[in-house]
């Protein structure tokens, strides 16, 4: 039996800011609504400890236009008990971070990489990229200063956190091909915060994919796109669920609700005898305070934030020079 | 007619969680049920240009006990244009909350005053309290080092923003009741953020309050009493609401949707023909993902959250020293 | 008589840091020493209340050499009072400022203005930059967005605070480039901290200049050019300077000791009867423990820094957009 | 010989501001002009690898005198190369210090501890305090809420950072010992910036001592004294110097400066021929324009200091807590 949302199954269309980022939970919804495979979509699941790693492949037309994603490999780890600040389980996500970049980025021994990090800095949930940012390596302008033996283990790495359109009046996909145009880079690898459904992935989980940014994703509403075709070059993203829009709350709710009553089929008939332009009023009225930009976010997000930028810079700077001391190098850095 | 919460006529219980900090919301729901006065509280109303002011006073036992507060006076000013940071609005709202300052805090010339902040500084939406401490004109130790002639009309000032108990492992109460020993003020002013219910008043209103803070109130869960009984001296509480509950949206469009589909006496029937303990597993299933310490924020809080801060302390300093030129003062600082 | 400065007399060199990125100490420093008009240089003063406002124009080839600064317009504004945060002496140096930008900006109803943040974020001396650019109007965005009888008024600007070339791997000259080409503004504005001689002018004064940023100045060292060679459109500087050298304290001491010395003939005969390399030896015994990267800042540098970064946005905003109310332009912003 | 200070030798008189928090340093300058040993101190030298680690004794009222400290243990740490962000060596250091404060702390395994962060969060040189207090580990509002067999082997530990007397209007030392009194600590950890003399030793060296912390000291003016005497409880003081005073760098050069010109016999004359109130003007003269609060730093002192903050916050927990997986605390804070 069909398993469409019920929500969806009354009112006959999707709330429409039921968004996620993530390619796991636009696959989640999909099978859940159907209950079997979805055509141009593989899925591959694995578990290292207590982290699950499930390797999203779009792969055809008609994968992209159901999975709303554009092709490509999207890579989801999870950590549920990243929450409590567990520095083992830090430190082992961090691996496997590590590993799973590596597989993504085919990088050369010469590639020169540019890490953006998209975001504003002055609103924490959507401060990752910033913040992460600040925390890679950056070597493009020490060639020419370290001793060869060092300097021949070590990356071109170039990185920039532009802020966004209303920091800067730019738009920021503007000013990073602008900065790509003269920096020639081989791989563009941007960092992000995510909009996600389950809240239980907030700060929890990690999102790879090698298909770039895409407008209109991100916490941020304005985002734009950023991808192989719009920069001439590679852009693998890197981004993690900080909120859930408020509306998404509010849609599961009614989602859970309806579901709860449906076994009566009196409440299904009056429903369904509503007419069409009731039910959008009924919507629109349940809604409607529920403003637009409002998420929701656990009240420590700063702190976790902070901890999930550190985690992704250091394994950035793992998969990126991998031959090299760290220690070594910071004798040549500020 | 009744107006009780649908979700509280079906169910015969309120959630746990629909709770507010604002005297204004908890008038306001009991008065929509009601649909009469309520025994014990006194409500007047009053506008400034776009600034609604409303006065709650908790005057009797009942008043008390329907409120679920503390009696006292309760100001609540309300601005919803302040969330466009208009900043014309903003030095209107100032003046308005100096003149409500004033009067709530029935000052002598040589008042010895206390300035708490309360919360932690690490998450934003509880940063309020440590932001306006950083704000206030700070005095106590300039008395002797500063012309008679101006420190003729200063007011003793100390001030401060100890954190909360994760970050000190001491009450934030003991360390308050142990400063205010030592230092002993005439009056003690708390700055907290609050819990509100409608989404609306985020950071768009105030509550001035002279009955104190009371346990359970507050952002953080933890928050224990700060009021003439504990301290020995008169607390007067600054509050501004930062956040919604997760639990709250959810419930409110249980509500809302519930209310939408009374009308049909036969829905009206299934859920009255429900078993209790079915009911409660309801509410279980609907609420449970939204765990515990989920709230709602607009996206901008950060720099929300910093203007009412600076507006907050500016007031404050105003209404603490209104015969001293401020420009003056800066001269002795620092 | 002359009066070169005894260090350069004694030991005839100019120790090479003794460095200032104002144009009025070089011309302080030349004419102290020169007793005369300095060739190719035009100094006009002017004084409004506290304020000291010296307009230094430099407009031969000779004038560039001996003050080893780009011909062009320096105007200096100095309020030493802000050292003590003087509320009122700040608004008046607001406007002094503003009304000096606007002499200086030469803007038509529509040009097309980029902010540029330079600087370290990261280093409180080295923050001026990024931190105005925060308080900056950003504008560029909102034309079609908001009504035609505000936006007439309102000028497009954009901003930007790229970072330093140790936080970004790339030269911050070509970030800068590489936008303006895209952005195509009018005109370019500046803002930069600066090193001074004279550790009085710390925070208490601006230089505004319309000759733009050049190599080696700044209180980074890795500063390069932009100017109009560089850029295609005019740039305007505006600078405060916020750091001394150590190296310039210690040169100073040598200086005044010297000085007080030297009215002894034997003295006099001692130091001129060492030998050239021994006078070298002497130097850099003198001067090594004081090693490169050594700064003097007041202890308070960063609330002075954040003081000055809020004057400076409040009056860029004033120039740029004069017939605007900008608690109206708010509305749309954020 | 004696090597006594020239400035001092030819002027009479120490300078005032040539002041060092580190007994280190007191006892170089003793040492360096008398040539001998100093009664009442006991030096101990020791190395590890690339950390220097000097344990500075003072055991008798003369070695009090001479030193200008009081008596006890003084264990300095000393890593140059840490300017240079090497990782390696700040794990190394973090052992090291580990190592010294287990020595020192003499704990007991259910001591309860209060760790005080001193200084002003607004003025980096002076945020050490602060900043080490945000990485300690807070337990004392644990107990009772984590399983036995790990509370068993968890010390109860509190935390505060009060800020200063300009921040709060309350000496700091009040507030502390207010706290010290209701808490009921076995002792008090005291986390400080320091002043050094030598420049070398900013950011790259800690200072221990089980003496307390004594008025005077600190990057602040104001700081007065937090000693068993006062609070009634062993204090041991953790520090870090950030910055020299700018005087020092002056009176530093003149030293030198007059070292290398006393060979001269003539100009030896010179001096002592003057009268000594002109000397006292030449002194005035020189050191009048480095105006009293102004400090000496890195222009990266903001990293350097986060650095140097995490690392004792991560060997205090390490020191406190020592059969305790960090990990597994993280469970339960937050």
């Amino acid at each position: 039996m069909s398993k469409k949302g019920i929500f969806e199954q009354f009112f006959g269309t999707v709330a429409p800011q039921e968004y996620t980022d993530l390619a796991l939970e636009a696959h989640e919804a999909l099978r859940g609504r159907a209950g079997v495979e979805i055509s141009g979509v593989r899925v591959t699941e694995d578990r290292r400890g207590e982290i699950a790693i499930t390797w999203v492949e779009i792969f055809s037309e008609e994968g992209e236009r159901l999975m709303g994603k554009t092709r490509g490999n999207y890579i989801t780890l999870e950590a549920p008990s990243l929450r409590h600040r567990n520095r083992q389980l830090q430190e082992d996500l961090g691996q496997v971070l590590t590993q799973n970049l590596v597989q993504l980025l085919h990088l050369r021994p010469d590639s020169n990489v540019f890490v953006v990090g998209l975001g504003n800095w002055k609103a924490t949930p959507d401060a990752l990229g910033p913040r992460v940012v600040n925390g890679v390596l950056v070597t493009r302008h020490l060639k020419g200063h370290i001793p060869l033996d060092l300097s021949g283990g070590l990356r071109s790495v170039a990185a920039l956190a532009p802020g966004v359109l209303g920091l800067t009046g730019i738009e920021t996909s503007e000013i990073i091909r602008a900065v790509v145009d003269d920096v020639q880079p081989d791989l563009v690898i941007a960092i992000d915060a995510l909009a996600a459904r389950n809240i239980e992935r907030i700060a929890t989980s990690i999102q790879l994919a090698d298909s770039g940014i895409h407008p209109g994703s991100g916490v941020g509403n304005e985002r734009i796109g950023l991808t192989q075709k719009t920069l001439g070059v590679p852009v693998v993203a890197i981004g993690v669920p900080t909120v859930v829009h408020a509306i998404t709350i509010a849609t599961n709710t009614i989602d859970i609700l309806l579901d709860k009553l449906r076994g009566q089929a009196s409440l299904l008939q009056i429903i369904e005898e509503m007419e069409a332009p009731d039910k959008r009023g009924l919507i629109n009225e349940i809604l409607s305070p529920l403003v637009g930009d409002l998420v929701v976010t656990p009240k420590e997000i700063d702190v976790l934030i902070d901890d999930m930028s550190r985690l992704i810079a250091g394994s950035l700077n793992a998969a990126l020079h991998p031959n090299i001391d760290q220690g070594e190098i910071f004798r040549y850095i500020n």
